[in-house]
């Protein structure tokens, strides 16, 4: 693992899933500050909640949230814990009215939203499935009724690599599970009424969640609810209802200002299209060695999942194997698809570097080479 | 802030209530490793939670918990998120069998627990409570029933200094929020049957909790409790369910290392009551100038609350606060009362030294002699 790659010295590529790369100068920050915040004498994960130096870090991630995401003023940024799989929980606790709800299963993510729904009893609808094609594409059918409680997607499919490029227009409020591409390209408020992501994808290290709820749904909830579950616990104390998990805010608001001084997510939605169009590229000129899981019009641009076919019809685990070894002792870790399609996956998030990606083309390209 | 004291430098003296002090020798471990985490060449906060590199950190961590603290193997330990907060509704939601739970209130926290097992509509009994006294005790007519579902106490008063010298002896479920004072004594686990703990004072970052649940616990949970929120769920996944917060294990890891390269939970306990005992002397040998809140037969040796009287039998608000802002100016932060009861408050868990302690009773000693 002690590679050498280029100008990052002994850093890694990292391809993982999640938790995943974070900036290499938002590392380096925090490890200068690890042990004396600002000449403050003390880490950021020693001071109070109730602190000025802390609560200047609080108060900065959220308005630099604000900035950066264009989130409209009728709308709170909550900061929470408990990743994605509590919200699957909150959700339908926070929302639900007794009516109706309904989901798009677009993948792992979705189906597992989609048990805790069911759990709760509710009156649960699917609206649509890719399920039967192994989960390759968003589902084009997607129509949601006016009066449901709230329609719910995925917007980006972390492990099958697919990803809305348009979301749907609903009356019902919209909640969007967006845990593997927050901040990675603008999107339009007008059609969100709540957004969640676990932060270790593109936000910062995992035990953060990041909730964008519209003001007006935030009295929804009932006094059956715990008080630790209702978004309108949070919303009222400015996420300091309890103590939140601090040092994950401060790596998110060093990732915030890493992006901004990038030229914010405009900037960085173009960089990670070219991104995604030089690995897709890649796979498409291969001639059938490497073929890609989702439909074309579905690709994710976080998360590109794949094959080798090597030009037949069937995935040749054991190349797969081949290539997720030699790919890691060449400095690019993460590789290996999630076990539920197997194959090759490359995440590649805000902080995965252009020069990265192309140095995991010159191997694929390399590979195939010698193993066509 | 930038004040020198004896040898540490920069560092201030932290005795916050929480988030809190972390021993020099961690955070300088984890900024060592924090860019490239033993010549990986990433940093483990980018680590996947399904990787070897970080699965050796998670089993290190319940490994050395269960050997530095004694956990019998009859318990599951658990790595979770949400502080004690979360915990307060999940307890009753995994343990209740609609038989009655039976509460000790001790203070804010208890009172907290309390708020949460009713809007759960349980049948819950009020055992016994040092409210009426500005909980200035533990209570001392604890007694529980043998067929409640379970018995709740908070070992460790935060806000108002107290703490319980034994744990109460009962045929039920005994649960105890252990948050400040986790692996500060040796705990009889005959006597326990959940303990658990926000991490953020003797544990770690916030953002990481610690269940420690006897097995036969574990299966108590309905099916209509989300996924999430069911110990089971986390106990049969060895807390890998979901991606539990990563980078907050691994300090929690490198604490327990700490505890165990300084003697393990014997020795700390032996310092602790020497620490507190400096601190409670010089309260109690200062004729008044200081005043305990807690009857000493309740005292806390995680956190000392006091007053100054100066002599007479009234708070002098403006004194405290004098004290706290010089006390600041000389490099001892977090001494400021909490809200609820004013005066001042300091926080002496497991890292803090005796040379802090002893700092802070030079500081007091001065501060009487020239405000008396």
């Amino acid at each position: 693992m002690s590679k050498k790659i280029g100008e990052t010295m002994n850093r890694v590529f990292n391809f993982g899933a999640g938790p995943s790369a974070i900036p290499l100068e938002v590392l380096e920050e925090a490890q200068r500050e690890l042990v004396d915040y600002k000449g403050e004498g003390l880490s950021v994960m020693e001071a109070s909640h109730r602190s000025k130096m802390y609560d200047d870090i609080h108060t900065e991630a959220i308005s630099m949230m604000r900035e950066l995401y264009k989130i409209p003023d009728d709308y709170e940024v909550l900061l929470l814990q408990g990743g994605a799989s509590l919200q699957f929980a909150m959700v339908p606790m926070n929302l639900s009215l007794g009516g109706k709800v309904q989901y798009v299963d677009s993948g792992s993510w979705s189906s597992k939203a989609i048990k805790e729904a069911k759990i709760q009893n509710l009156n649960f609808e699917l609206v649509a499935s890719s399920k039967e094609t192994t989960y390759d594409r968003i589902p084009s059918n997607i129509e949601f009724d006016d009066d449901a409680d709230y329609a719910y997607i995925t917007s980006n499919n972390t492990i099958y690599g697919t990803g809305y490029k348009d979301y749907p227009t609903t009356k019902a409020p919209l909640v969007v599970d967006a845990s593997s591409d927050i901040f990675s390209y603008p999107v339009d408020w007008s059609k969100i009424d709540l957004m969640f992501a676990g932060a270790q994808k593109n936000a910062g290290p995992s035990g953060l969640t990041i909730v964008i709820i519209k003001k007006e749904l935030i009295d929804r909830v009932g006094e059956s609810v715990p008080t630790i579950l209702r978004y309108k616990t949070h919303a009222d104390k400015n996420s300091l209802f309890h103590t939140p998990p601090t040092f994950g805010i401060y790596i998110l608001n060093l990732i915030l200002n890493w992006l901004k001084d990038n030229g914010g997510i405009e900037a960085i939605a173009q960089k990670n299209e070219a991104k995604a169009k030089l690995l897709y590229d890649a796979i498409d000129n291969s001639n059938g060695f490497y073929v890609g899981h989702a439909q074309k019009d579905s690709r994710s641009l976080m998360n590109v999942s794949y094959n080798i076919r090597n030009g037949g019809s069937e995935n040749d685990a054991e190349l797969e194997a081949k290539f997720v070894k030699e790919a890691t002792e060449a400095g690019m870790i993460g590789l290996k698809g999630h076990r539920s399609i197997g194959g090759l996956r490359a995440s590649i998030y805000n902080a995965m570097t252009m020069e990265g990606v192309q140095t995991l083309v010159d191997f694929m390209e390399q590979f195939q080479k010698e193993n066509s």
